[in-house]
């Protein structure tokens, strides 16, 4: 099987005791998967994976795993600086029963070509057969990977597919032209979706997936039919939560969008700060724009 | 009348003297406008601008819109740090008969966004109602230009179009959806046209255009006239010719690729160095590949 | 009581099943104080903090202090993205019995200001009166600290000290103006502190002095006592050591060195990669110049 | 002969019409000569070497070496993206009278380290002898010059002194122990002038000791005469001098001061923008701390 299609990046709703909010997140795996979405990706950037202990990404994987119940494959978010860590992680969520891995490298001091492409496989290899996902976010991660670590990476039989962050989307083709055959392209809400699916793309692994699923996959059955004239009419105006993601902290933005459309999923976490009324009625604005709210 | 298509970034061919090479110049003119070319940039990146004397730069536009006879529209380069002399820049090209100018910005010192838009509106208005095409590359220039600035600047009745160079094609729609009907947007060669065109870009100022006439064009005639299947099937061999541009130092991989193609530009300008015998057989692989050697 | 002088970071040795090699650690405690050190830094950057888990952090610091059995202060490192994880570490820590606290604040998204100052100022107040050392290092952590920040955050009773690792000493007597009578300086060691001691620093902390403790000390005692011919003197060699610190990576680097001096602290945790025998020899070298091998 | 002490970096007074202010630039060398300034360098930064035409850089320095009338040797700024255009600056300087140069490296495309030697070196060789002064500044130009470039420059006979300004102090003395015998540093208003002449540098060229040059030179005099504290008791007002050039755009900071002390040089050129009434005062309140005003 093949991943392709709308993979919301999921928020991880915490309570001010630190528990996860099952109950919310349950809701909102619901609402995506009878929304039409095609997989789901807890721990993204967007799930505050860096702001979260062992526990709580566990217990995030968890619930959104029992939540599915089967219905759609979920790729769990795998994030650390050292590699036993990373396995220990991936063999947890392998364990747990995610469907894939959404590997990525987090960095404090400068690491290799070497030490990126050991990371990375020895992921691949925890996750026994399962699909691995390579993200990078140069904006937000120390590390990123070189074209020629990609393609090298590619040959490993299960590193599949990549979202790449890096709001180059030529980047995005040369990616698609060298790995062909062995990897697929997700795009990232930094990126036109009609555009990576133009290039070749196979879908989007993103947040504002999480707040506007209908159109999201409205666009891209468009892309996918050919039908671009009609995929850049709906790209248009979707392109503006793009713009809303660029412009505040990402989760204070999602988990103000969700609370908005009535998921009561919290503040981001401290030190991150609630965004102001201001930026709350800014994003209402263009939910209801693009009919997201 | 209005500026859409391929528009060739041209190269200063100088000899060792310091002389442009104004045959080489004009059998290159000649060359692009057989192959069909919309218009002509001479002094842009490309260009070398940002390594010519003021009568080198006067000497390349001069030759430009002699040979050019009237047969296409010529966007003259102006480029400097302070307004006075952008100003004499552009009333001198203005003169000289440039249909239209391309400003750019360079700075040493930061720059505040009301000395941007003086900077720019300066320009437009010794350009006397010839068009402007802002030219905005942050790879490469000191200062670049927010949203807002740019949108505040496409009010300005004569600064009808932008080059955008950030890579960031995301960047180009947010400014496409700011300024319709008062601005038009070009892809760089940072951009892979296809997708300029699908959101709504009206052709592309490059170097590469400069190299690959022909392509560039049945890839711009493709994407126009909505044939997007064909035009990325023109455009997937097309984008090793601008990651070339990507890897190389920019001037040096055009007149190297331009020697190759009988027109003896000469070597780059010093400090910058020839490229190697090993470059040079890449760009030369990479010029067959696609038709264009 | 007042912390100043030579507060050497300690490296975190970890064997290949992760279990913190005390033996070794408690060794090169002795070896520390043996040689003079005024107080003792675990879990800095040298220390890998950034890739060690909870319970690996926990009993570094446990080892350290227990070895250090009250000679000097044991200033334990706290650091995280999170205000809730900062505090419990830090709660940790002073059960443990650590002295005072290094506080590292670690960022994905950007922080705000407001975000920032309440990180601090939450662990400052988890440390329950022990002094607080900010450590802010621009080249590996993703937020760093304004000039005003530090201000205010001086302001708070327990924020006694800072150590910027920006490489910017003149930002050092900014801090040193701005926060006089409230807030003490720390070289680090991509500062000479030769000069920060003599623009009014009280010590440095950093990893060169865990492989160089009785030439950083006697440096030290040489400024502080106001020979600042003798100091420079000293400090012309030593900068060798800081120059190679900054060539390669740190952890890598400082453990190799110690393993050269006969503490066999193990390899940096992968993915850092060891250093290969030419980068040994060099350290050597360098170790053998300055009398520290 | 060998350079030491204070040099001032002299502004470029421009009136609207373009024309130099050879009035007031003479009063301000007449001046600064009076203070006791060591030497004199026009065309630096501050200087707006970047904003000035070639005619205007050129009646800069024939002004400032009129006015000099020999007293104290004049470093002229010569500065370009080509090797041709510096060489030819070079000669005009040398022809004009200049004593030395100030060579600086400006950059559109990035340089490799083969032509940034080239382009230094022929300078030097343009300079007849002359003493070179490498310049570079990482925060306004384009290319950096690495340690070993900088210690194989420095085995070019008159390439014999260096002015570094890129904050990081540490730098500097790794300059002055690979270069000893053949090349000295001079402090830029990034570092603290004490700390450059403790270990090892030779004075400083810098904006700052335009608008107070009683009180770099006695800071000088203190520092050479290796009374440190006195140096120390100097330096701590006078840093906010350099501190208000940290915060203002450069030129404009210190035209508004010379205004403010009676030098009518003008404001900087467009599209910089003159300071506002506030810093103009926070201006007037430093140099009045620091007895300037």
């Amino acid at each position: 099987m093949s991943y392709s299609g709308v993979f919301p990046y999921l928020v991880s709703p915490i309570d001010p005791s630190g528990a996860v909010m099952e109950g919310v997140l349950t809701d909102l795996v619901d609402h995506l998967i009878d929304a039409g979405v095609h997989g789901l990706a807890p721990l993204g950037s967007t799930g505050e994976f860096a702001y979260l202990s062992q526990e709580q990404r566990r217990r995030v994987v968890d619930t959104v795993i029992l939540a599915n119940r089967g219905r759609v494959p979920v790729v769990a978010g795998v994030a650390s600086t050292a590699i036993s860590d990373a396995v220990a992680q991936t063999e947890y969520m392998v364990e747990a029963g995610a469907d894939g891995i959404l590997a990525i490298l987090e960095a404090y001091f400068p690491v290799s070509d070497t030490g990126i492409e050991a990371y990375f496989t020895a992921i691949a290899k925890a996750a026994k057969g399962r699909p691995v996902v390579l993200y990078t976010n140069p904006q937000f991660q120390r590390s990123d990977l070189t074209l020629p670590v990609i393609e090298r990476l590619s040959q490993v039989e299960n590193i599949r597919y990549i979202k790449d962050a890096s709001t180059n989307t030529g980047r995005l083709l040369s990616i698609i032209e060298r790995t062909r055959d062995r990897m697929e392209v997700f795009a990232a809400s930094a990126h036109i979706p009609v555009c990576v699916m133009m290039i070749g793309g196979v879908g989007w692994m993103a947040g504002p997936a999480c707040i506007a699923p209908h159109q999201s996959i409205a666009l891209y059955e468009a892309a996918k039919a050919g039908d671009w004239a009609k995929a850049m009419e709906l790209q248009r105006p979707l392109w503006r939560v793009n713009e809303i993601f660029a412009r505040y902290s990402i989760a204070a933005c999602i988990k103000t969008a969700l609370d908005l459309k009535g998921f009561p999923v919290g503040p981001p976490i401290a030190p991150q700060m609630p965004l102001d009324e201001a930026a709350r009625e800014e994003i209402a604005a263009v939910l209801r724009d693009v009919g997201a709210l």
